[in-house]
This record gives C-alpha cells, sequence and structure tokens, in this order.
C-alpha cells in the first residue's frame, strides 16, 4: 500500500509570480486579478489552484437594541426573511443560484417561536440579544457557545470558498459599536443608514449608539466588544471565518456587518487576513473608513448595502476567474509567445 | 393555427422601476446592480429578462503604424496571440471557459500569410493597415467591407449578451487617434503604455502619434477616423455592436480599444448606447477620461489593460445576475415580508 504525504510542498511567493509573470500576456495587465491568483496560490500552496465549490451561509439573529429605534424595518422583518431565503426567493438565493453556490440558512437566535424547517439549521444562542442600549448583549458563555457553533460550520465543509450572509434588523448598529471598541473609529463617522433610515432616524440611531458605547471602556478586545454589543449571527460568523481558515478555505468577506466578523477574527489570529478576500465597498457610509482601517482595497463597488453575502457572491465569479488564470492559462514558452521586443 | 405576435408588449421604465423596488429588499439596495436590471429590462421589453448565453469574439488585426516604434511588444505577436486563442490558452479562453461564454475568433488582417484553421474566421480586409502615420490606414471601400462583415457577425449570433475582444499589437495607438478625432480629448493626455512601453518608448508613441493626427483636420467623423486611422479589428467591433444593437442584443464593451469601437458606434448610431454595458475602467492611461466624455461609469475598476475582451467577461457574471435579479427575486408581497415600518 502506497503512503501519500497530505501536506503539499511549499510553494514561494517568488515561484508563483514567476508563473503569473510567464502567462501569456504582458506583465501586470490583470492588476488585482493577478494579486488575487498569488493570494489563493499561496493559500492552496500550488501554482494549480482550484476554486470549482463555494457555499454562502447565511447567519440571522435578532437585537434587543431595535427597541430603542434604529432600524427602518420592524424587528419581525428577519424572520420573514429567513423564511424568504428558505423559499429562495431573496437576492442571495438568486445570486447563488445564477453562480453555482451552495446555500445554507442559521438561526442564531431569531427573536420569537423558533421556526422549523428541514433546511434551516438550529444553533441558536437565544430569542435575541439582550438590549445593548442598556446591558451586554449576551454572556461569556453564549459569547462562546456562538463561536464555537461557528468554528464548527465554517471548518465541516469541503469547499474551496466560503461566503458569509448576514440577516438580522438591528445588525448595522451592533456592528457600528463593534468597530468602535475595536479599531478606534469615531461612532460619528461610523453611523449609517441601515437599511434606508432618514435623516431624523439617523440621529435618533446616532443618539442611541453614544449612550450604549458610553456604557464601557473605550476599547475593547473583539470578544468582549462582541459579547457587550452583539449579535448572536456576528459572533458565530467570526467563529465559521476562523473554522474557515483552519481548512484553508478562502473567506469571502461581505459588506458593512460582515467585515465587522472579519476584523474581530484577524484581531483574534492575525494570519486569518490572509484567507481573506474583500468583497465590495458598501454603500453604508461607514464602510469606507473601516476598509481604510483595515488597509484593505475591496474588488467591486456598486453601491450596493444589502448584506446577505449578496456582496460576496458577486465577487465569487471573480475569484473563480483569477484561479482559472494561474491553472489554466499557457506560458509564453508553451505558446510560442514572444516577450516584449 | 395560431399565430402570436413576434414584438413583445412594451414595457414601461415606471413599471420596470415598480418591480424592482417591489423585491424583497430595501430599495436601491443593490445598487449600480438594479440599474443594470433597468436597463436589461428596457432593452429586452420585459420584466423577466433572460441572461443566459453570451458569445465572445476576439477580432485580431496589425497595424502598419508599428513600423514607427508603438509598441513594447514586435508585430508577430498578434498571429502568436490568435494561435493562442485557437489553442485556449490566452486568458481570454481561461475566463470563458469560466463563465461559460462561447468564443470566436476573426482574421480582420492579421499581418502576413493568412493562418488558416478550422475554427478561425477568415474575414481579411488586408495584411495589416497602411502606416496610419503617413496615409490612411485603409480606404473607404476596406472600412465599409469591415462594417459590413462586423453587421453580419454580430447579428447572427442568437445570444442574450456579446462581448467584443481584440488583438493587435500597435492598436492602443490606432485607439488614441481615434479618440482624439471624435472625442476632441488632447493626445497628450490620451496617450498611454499599451502593453508596456517604458518613459521613452511612451514619449516615441506620443511623438509619432502627433505627427499621424498632424495629417487630417482636428474634428473628424467616426467613419471617416477609423479609415484614417484603423484598424481594421476596430472598425469591425464597430460594426458588429451595430449588429448586436440591431437585435437587441446587449453588448459588454472591454477597455481601452473596445471602447474606441463603442464611441464610433455611438457617434454612428446614438441609440446603440443603451444597449451598451461598459465592463470596466482600464489601467490604460487615456481611458478615464474618454469614459468621463462619454459620461459613463464602467462596472469595475481591476487594474487591467489586457484587452482581449477579459474585462468584458469579468463582467458577464454581473449582467447575469442583474437578469435574474428582475426575473427570480420574489417580492414584499408574494413573500409575504413586511415593508418598512
Amino acid at each position: 500500500m502506497t503512503t501519500y504525504d497530505s501536506s503539499p510542498p511549499e510553494i514561494t511567493t517568488e515561484q508563483l509570480q514567476f508563473a503569473i509573470d510567464n502567462k501569456t500576456k504582458p506583465p501586470g495587465s490583470l492588476g488585482r486579478v493577478e494579486a488575487l491568483a498569488l493570494q489563493i496560490g499561496l493559500l492552496q500552496k500550488t501554482a494549480a489552484p482550484q476554486m470549482q465549490t463555494c457555499q454562502l451561509t447565511i447567519f440571522a439573529g435578532d437585537h434587543g437594541i431595535v427597541e430603542n429605534g434604529v432600524s427602518a424595518f420592524p424587528q419581525e422583518v428577519t424572520q420573514q426573511m429567513v423564511l424568504n431565503f428558505l423559499h429562495g426567493g431573496a437576492a442571495a438565493n438568486v445570486f447563488a443560484r445564477t453562480h453555482g453556490v451552495d446555500i445554507q440558512v442559521v438561526d442564531t437566535g431569531v427573536s420569537g417561536e423558533p421556526l422549523s424547517h428541514p433546511d434551516l439549521l438550529n444553533r441558536r444562542i437565544g430569542s435575541g440579544t439582550a438590549n445593548s442600549a442598556i446591558k451586554p448583549a449576551m454572556t461569556r458563555e453564549q459569547f462562546d457557545t456562538a463561536i464555537k457553533h461557528g468554528r464548527q460550520l465554517g471548518s465541516s465543509g469541503g469547499f474551496d470558498a466560503m461566503c458569509f450572509g448576514e440577516m438580522g434588523i438591528g445588525n448595522t448598529s451592533a456592528a457600528t459599536l463593534i468597530f468602535h471598541k475595536i479599531l478606534d473609529l469615531p461612532l460619528t463617522e461610523l453611523t449609517g443608514r441601515g437599511t434606508g433610515l432618514n435623516d431624523e432616524g439617523l440621529a435618533q440611531k446616532l443618539s442611541v449608539l453614544q449612550s450604549a458605547a458610553a456604557r464601557t471602556p473605550d476599547a475593547l478586545a473583539a470578544d468582549i466588544a462582541m459579547a457587550e454589543y452583539g449579535g448572536f449571527e456576528i459572533a458565530m460568523m467570526t467563529g465559521a471565518m476562523l473554522g474557515a481558515v483552519s481548512t484553508s478555505t478562502l473567506v469571502i468577506v461581505d459588506g458593512f456587518v460582515a467585515t465587522a466578523a472579519a476584523a474581530a477574527a484577524i484581531e483574534l489570529q492575525p494570519s486569518a487576513r490572509n484567507a481573506m478576500v474583500f468583497a465590495h465597498r458598501s454603500a453604508e457610509s461607514g464602510h469606507r473608513i473601516v476598509l481604510q482601517k483595515l488597509n484593505v482595497k475591496p474588488l467591486l463597488e456598486l453601491d450596493m448595502r444589502l448584506g446577505e453575502g449578496t456582496g460576496a457572491l458577486l465577487a465569487w465569479p471573480l475569484v473563480k476567474s483569477a484561479a482559472a488564470l494561474l491553472s489554466e492559462m499557457a506560458s509564453f514558452e508553451i505558446a510560442g509567445v514572444s516577450g516584449p521586443a
């Protein structure tokens, strides 16, 4: 019986860059797609990376802070949208079908009676978080459980890439507070209109977030910030990102809320960043300064602000293209094409 | 026997916008993908548009002006890259395969002995254009033939969308001169490094283009500008765009050189613009001012400058997504989701 060494030989950045530069195109002429190919090659440790399979996991959860009036939509929309995901009618379903991406939907703590549906994964931590304007959104035990479930979900897939989406009325508020506490960015610049607040609603949201922030010290570690301000879906997504990274699965980071999960994952484990692709710059106004602070340039900028993983799904075809560049393009030598004169 | 009216009933912008706004998402939250959905719905005159099939046609041709030293690569690369396309090894092949796009390759006038290959369409107008630094690149008859062949190729496909790419050493020079003559933009701002000129090469290219431009009046009509400065592949692409538009096929416009063909098509037939999607902003430095002058905002900006239709191919998944948004997403009413509070 032959045995194989299961760990592929290391490949260096220089070797991969050489392979990319020798593809039949002027050096650098595929721009950021080349940089993405390099990242994927390093992650998979090969000059013939595969990006065939992708899964979107949507984490849904509710937020006690909506009692204070921080969203344009009522809380019941979280549960209604979970049903919409399960019936295949949401934007995330449509984009996933269009691009051959699997979907799973996870109830991390939607408010009210638990939904029962054969395709819904029940990982409920509670019936919505506590109202973080007045007390911690969750206990330490709830936070640890969210991370544990997330790690298990993120590491179990066997997919080449994973997109993570979220649904939770009020969750731009939670994400805003997390960014404020872990990245030292001002609430006045971070706070945006979410699903569509008017000027009055935006002022109200800012005021609520300012009191919520005043409950705790200016700077918090990522785990403390997530437990203080929620939500279950954000913490579980952080766990899932760390789980995916642990199996060298590429993580495609969606918009404003998913970036909060990613920023926390990077703080908890800085090397996680190497496995992450930032899909798009959201139209949610605070996303720009967050991405600047994280020093990342997203692939797309399409004025989207829906969440659900929709931005990540639209970046997936670019990820596939980058892997194919490295795996399938001919070299100058093989194709018999002359180099620069 | 039942007969059907083959022309679908008109649908108005208001009707389509209403359908888009009633999809289960906050209004406007899919940003530019919604605008794209509207454009596709108007083009296909339906709130259930289809974007399933796409073809890339690559037009290859050579340019006499390379005698004067305007490119970093030697002329034989045009023919070598045609063979690379036919063997499936170029970036365009790889991206097309990745995204389920058909390819056809057209010889519009590659220099030297004609290539013979079962998959290569022979529409040769000559063996490279004349050197436009000293005389017209082509005759009026050659120009008319290029447009005619292009129209036939663009209108014969039966695809939902068409991408048009090009290969031709020296063709950023031709495109630059066309932009200069038809859009009244300065050569100093239009002229870029193409496949990778160094500073000295760039200065040489600018000097050659300045003398070439001085041969003719400051402003030229699009047909005259294309005949004066070429190339065969650009003129045939203009014809193909007009052919596609005539059958309500969406045209996905690639980078700097393809935009010259598109700008000419729009000048010849302004309504052609309604069927065009501009895929990406090229890293070729003049593309920015050209797109500004045309008042279009491309979908992607990935620092690419390869041509071949590669940028258009990467925009195709976004086009598919936009059509699916309109055709497949549930409305608030059907999904039972509450609107804003």
